[in-house]
């Protein structure tokens, strides 16, 4: 049970930790912190907040729970504002797409606490952003997965989890330079190929005539390109060495498609085809 | 209004025709031929088709539409099969994905009959394959692109119109080189590219964590990896020359994210990523 929650940044994770968390009677009270006003406004309109704050020392006063749910580039700003005024008892938690970078800030600027900040990562989300769409139900049977570091405090790595889990979430744990390197193939490299691909198109000559006659599989593929701009040039940048051994690796790859397409050779095609299809099979048995 | 509708290759396409079709009492009597005799009697069983041949000479004996519903890699020995049994006033239409590689096999060998061929393509389908996937409702506002050559027949072409309307589909014309190119982009590059992330992954060393982390992005991007692996062979090798452009640039576009990625270059990503965004939710509105 969380008596004074606080969310930094509510947009559509932050807004729907809040939202599961009220709806499993975890939390007490909550308190949003944001630079827009008129979002933290429609937070309290919708009700998924308590009360807002915009000053930082105040809306963490007292807090047992702080939230970081930031876009990754904005996380130094506030963890270096947030460790001179870190209430004693309170345990810190991120949703960060990327690990390794947020640790790096997070041991200078929280100091001694470093140990009370718990490193974390909810799987899930949607192509839009914003406290408008979020969801009470978004952590459901979705893994977060917790990064803790060694000099992690064990009651705050719990405390962090039996959140997650009262959210719905399950939750798992990774070496944030495992966490790194995986979600760079998982999250990270999609995003830039579905980016790349909506790109071609507006900048190609048929480019009205390729969206007028797409696809259901153009749309599907290029879903998560309509996602936030800002936040995922952040992640981009803060997982700047795993996402490059994925790019590199994928055009390497697509170098060798291209070469399979010029030679005409379709027994590389069914056979490299068959292989894909095989493993994409698996994944929709797993879900 | 069809008396006799032969429907060569009963698989998701053809079974969707036939059941859109018969929804529509648009069509008395439906042949189904195929060299599968588990298919066919699957097809008979669920009602897809009143009768199945496995002589092609047979199954287009008197049929006043005749629709090549096969893998794009079969249409030659079909057309070849086909050209010197096809009853007088019949009309044969395809559905194949590329339009050039089968209007160039369909017009030696039907020969003066080729004025009775309408090339056709459905844009519609799943990742799905076979007779038992097919669905009556698949082609409901679905664009269906004819692309008939200077010597096809106006009634024939007039015939092939009605047939897709009658299955609730809106049909568009277009130069075949242009459907080609178009498409090449629109659906046979995303299918490459889907199939290829899917296929580093198998091959990587954290394939079982990566899929275990797989994000609903993830999941998009790669459905389509899930689609028959012959059909998209046959497809690569069909519509090679323009699948190739549209590679060569998507290679060169990812290459610019690579390098754009290793000098750490925020502006680009983020206007380039802004630019994409926006592509995509005009998309989002116009379906």
């Amino acid at each position: 049970m969380i008596n004074k929650l606080t969310i930094i940044g509510i947009g559509l994770i932050g807004g729907s930790l809040a939202r599961a968390l009220r709806d499993a009677g975890y939390v007490r009270e909550i308190i949003g912190y944001g630079r827009s006003i008129g979002n933290l406004q429609q937070a309290m309109e919708l009700g998924v907040i308590d009360r807002a704050e915009v000053s930082l020392p105040d809306a963490v006063r007292g807090a047992d729970m702080i939230v970081l749910a930031v876009p990754v580039g904005n996380m130094a700003e506030i963890l270096n504002v947030l460790g001179p005024v870190l209430p004693d008892n309170s345990v810190v938690t991120d949703v960060g797409s990327v690990k390794g970078s947020v640790i790096a800030t997070a041991r200078p600027a929280l100091g001694a606490r470093f140990a009370h900040f718990v490193p974390g990562h909810p799987i899930a989300g949607t192509e839009q952003s914003g406290v408008a769409a979020s969801l009470p139900d978004l952590f459901q049977r979705r893994r977060v997965i917790l990064t803790p570091e060694p000099e992690t405090d064990s009651k705050a790595l719990a405390r962090v989890r039996a959140m997650w889990e009262a959210a719905g979430a399950e939750v798992a744990m990774l070496p944030a330079a495992d966490h790194d390197r995986i979600l760079a193939v998982s999250s990270h490299l999609p995003h830039v190929l579905a980016y790349c691909l909506m790109d071609m198109v507006v900048r190609h000559d048929d480019h009205r005539a390729i969206l007028e006659n797409s696809t259901g599989g153009f749309r599907d593929t290029t879903r998560i390109a309509a996602s936030d701009p800002v936040m995922w040039r952040d992640i981009c940048l803060a997982n700047r060495d795993a996402l490059l051994d994925a790019l590199r690796q994928y055009h390497a790859d697509l170098g060798a498609f291209v070469e399979a397409v010029e030679r005409g050779d379709g027994k590389w095609l069914c056979e490299t085809f068959t292989r894909a299809k095989h493993a994409r099979d698996g994944l929709n048995k797993k879900i």
